[in-house]
């Protein structure tokens, strides 16, 4: 199944720095490895924001969720999540 | 350069069916160009909605805009166009 | 998989009153179908209103997207889809 | 009465992992409780989120802000409500 | 069960001067009968705009429902339901 | 003059319990003697909501604005407020 | 009483010119009439639209609602009231 | 030129009172000036909330935004700006 | 002074080809008119939209006004205006 | 590529008068280099707030994303990015 997922993150401004460099190098390393499983073949920055689109993979609706709570920045993320279908004006890539 | 685009189309409710069915023939037809010159690489329904959300790469957002006017139910879509660029968690693929 | 659907049905005033009937009595045979069929297992009426909420069991996005597509009313709904996952504090029936 | 309610949780960043840990162990025993007393017969997460949306069968709507007030996340709570009712295309289960 | 109930009137601006006169003639005797039945105890005019803002006071969302659908209005109306219960604050009347 | 109004309440997290529980007893005890000098005849509690709506009948909006300003709680409440008047449909009491 | 008022008109692109210049010219009248009684002191148009906002100086709402429903152009019209109150900063004029 | 202003001012809950106090204090001081100046001709308290609308004379956005910003509570406030123009139907004063 | 206008274009979709073309090409010469005057010096596409985001530099709210509202395109035009001033941070240029 | 940016800019409370101090005065100057090096033409401040309207004149997206985000003041902004391209109104200048 396809989903469409926007993320924003939010830290709290009083986090201290090394925490968040922690929680963003832990979180660098979590997106590599769902990606080398092929569940994230879509990763973009939204230009101006501490935000990404992306488009996940994945067998479920269930999986998707886990993949998502696994992420380190989670607990600071605002996470929409859309169901997408096959079009039919798509071609055969 | 890259876009996230997102189209939500609206027929209005007294077109003849003839009418919609050629609009609808020749958006196709244009995707399909579109998509073969290498432009239109993501291309998605979204569940539930007579819309879609797609990714563009583009050279600029001249010719993005020139490629969206130039499709038949244009003038029919609400087009929501975000700004894309590289993630920096983004795997090499 | 499962997904939250809420729908809100909106029929062109100066719709006949027999080709609203007869949409509302096609309608209410697809519905029963697809409940049959079992991927329809909530199904509510918003009080006040010309909308419901649901529940589908479905195999995936894409079925889902067949299935809402299939009613006769689809045209003239509003839909919005969220998809669910299993709740940990959700007790076995 | 059915009622549809959607629960959002939003805990301070800067509250103990023990006592956010002790919230949620009384928050699954209570939903528990409200659970075996067949009061809240749906209940799912919503994907990519901290929330979910339930479906609640009470005897009000008194009986209903009881329950949720009861429960130990409700201070972090954004909780809304929609009253259901019969839809006539669904069939008896 | 309490119910705030605001109704937001849209006439089509095309109806024929003795249609909406009709219709609001017919609305007004069937907002009599239910007042006199003691279900709509509270019923204003909001400043500025063809909508009110009423309590309802039935016996279930079922019977809220099929006295908001009798009305002779009601497919022209927004409808926003919103469910209440006894304030703690509240005197004994 | 009628005014609908609306108190959503928002405390603190990190306000001392017992701080907040004398607002809350002077905020019941002055809405107390609102409603019996006959300024407050509606008061209920939303369902999942820590807010309430209400009808207040007051000489003026200045009224209004000092009573809602002495409640206790007021500093911590998002407050709306819509002017009412005299339904044509509304039966005599 | 005070009150800040936001009307937007809205005419309907198919209303015939002479009509709409009738509405107009009896809008204005009126609009003349409610100024000459005082009861209209502030009246300004939003710059890049057909709106106005405007202070009413009315005994009460049930006035000021039978003032705004006597303009010609109130079924066209989408109006925002706000109560208003004296200023503790305001100086005596 | 004139100009309609509506300010909310949030004062963080954690602020001492003696420096809120102080603020307030100031701020009516310099609304007084610029009310002295001619500039400030219309301010009303909005009622339910701590927020006024506006209307300020000016020679330009220019100085608008430099009274604006010489309030002491501009750091806590939420202002909107509309530009006005005269009024085709108002009256001579 | 300088504005910030964005203007939505939103034809009805039964307005004759003829008659729209027409407009557009009155909308175009005087668009010409106005910036050949100076007084229209950022004029953008939306990407994606029948819209427009400019900057006018006039000598009033009045001012912008007139000329917003002598383009033919006006009354079927959703127009937003933000006042905008000298940055601290904009170098001469 | 042209590219209009809305920056809203919200420091906390909290944060110390220097510190504030010192990264506004580091702001100005990243905004400067920006301007010199020509991709920031337009920079206005929107009157009441502490925002600005700008346009950027850049290579790609990735190019204004990494001047954005050199910005000392990124972390307390909301940003949003709105893609341009030529207007057919527009004169050569």
């Amino acid at each position: 199944m396809q989903f469409l997922v926007r993320m924003e993150v939010r830290l709290p401004h009083d986090m201290p720095a090394d925490v968040a460099d922690d929680l963003r190098a832990r979180e660098r390393e979590r997106a590599h490895e769902i990606q080398r499983a092929g569940k994230w073949p879509e990763l973009w920055r939204v230009v101006g924001r501490y935000a990404n689109v992306s488009r996940f993979d994945v067998d479920s609706g269930d999986e998707l969720h886990q993949l998502l709570s696994s992420l380190p920045l989670f607990p600071y993320m605002d996470v929409e999540v859309t169901a997408l279908t096959v079009h039919p004006s798509k071609l055969e890539s």
